[in-house]
């Protein structure tokens, strides 16, 4: 129906997560008619990313620079190490702003289903860093899922000789979150962690 | 939190239609990942489209040649003229395989609200074709909508003076679809237009 460039096109762009044959139709259309504000653009910032970006060698994250943006940078503190599962839960804490200090990117969770073992995520990677002398504190991030937990229960433990601290994010009701409209382990969690408000 | 390029790329996807920045840094990170197989794939497909695919200068249909393949292919009734709105409209037209006329691409509708005017879709362009003596009829494939359908009778209007018959798709029940499920318009049109079935 179109030509071999537009057919491999929309093929490259269904595979991307999130988008099937019928999106990537769609975005193909809308680039092929904004030729050179969309479709020009979108191919340069890919050839930039793929020959600019790298992989940070401390942390596992995304940057131009190895170490990182944030690896390098001298203001954060390195007492404080969060342990998250990927470069996008990485990014999700760094756009709450709260937290500043260093991270350490899995790359993954523990699975048994999917065969993924501690060696596969770099544990003892993970284990050298927070035994270096200047971690005080290892917060664990991992989902709130089972592979997620265990993954972090699985740290706490490698981590129990050391004499760092181990930490894990809270669970209960997101904020903006309708009771009704919640699972019933969040409500279970929310409750059993309580909080006295007098 | 990224490199400027992450963060470019990032923009540049959030842009196209049916993605926001959520999508665009899920998508970005998944290209990040498998740079080889996804990233520089998707980068040389762009390219690849903008160097080769053009607008046929026919039909308005997009493709490597100019005239289309569409356009080009002599096995295809000269004397049917489907119009539609869009490229999307065409491809959809093909995807269904049961048409085998020639095409004629709007790039648009006629929109009191947009200022979208005859002369901006080229309708005279579209009464050319329809009255050069190969075209017998001319079938409006313009969405249900309300522009969709104002263009669909604007148009014709304008072919009345011609010899063509003029025919417009069938509004009704989509395959598959359940009543319960359907809008008003939808059951009123399939009503009026029941037909009988011994």
């Amino acid at each position: 129906m179109a030509g071999d460039e537009i057919d491999r096109l929309i093929a490259v762009f269904a595979r991307l997560p999130g988008l099937g044959p019928r999106s990537a139709r769609r975005i193909v259309l809308s680039l092929l008619k904004r030729r050179e504000t969309r479709l020009i653009p979108l191919a340069d910032a890919l050839i930039d990313a793929a020959e600019n970006v790298r992989q940070c060698s401390v942390c596992g994250n995304y940057g131009h620079d190895d170490p990182c943006a944030i690896c390098a940078d001298e203001s954060r503190d390195d007492g404080l190490l969060c342990v998250v599962e990927d470069v996008a839960g990485l990014w999700a804490m760094e756009r709450a702003g709260l937290f500043k200090g260093r991270y350490h990117v899995l790359g993954g969770i523990l699975s048994a289903l999917d065969g993924v073992g501690p060696e596969d995520l770099g544990i003892d990677k993970l284990l050298a860093r927070a035994g270096d002398g200047r971690v005080r504190e290892v917060i664990l991030a991992t989902g709130a899922t089972v592979d997620g937990q265990s993954t972090a229960h699985y740290i706490a433990e490698r981590l129990a000789g050391h004499t760092v601290l181990v930490s894990a994010l809270a669970h209960g009701v997101p904020m903006g979150g309708e009771l009704d409209f919640l699972d019933d382990g969040t409500i279970e969690a929310a409750l059993r962690a309580r909080r006295a408000l007098s």
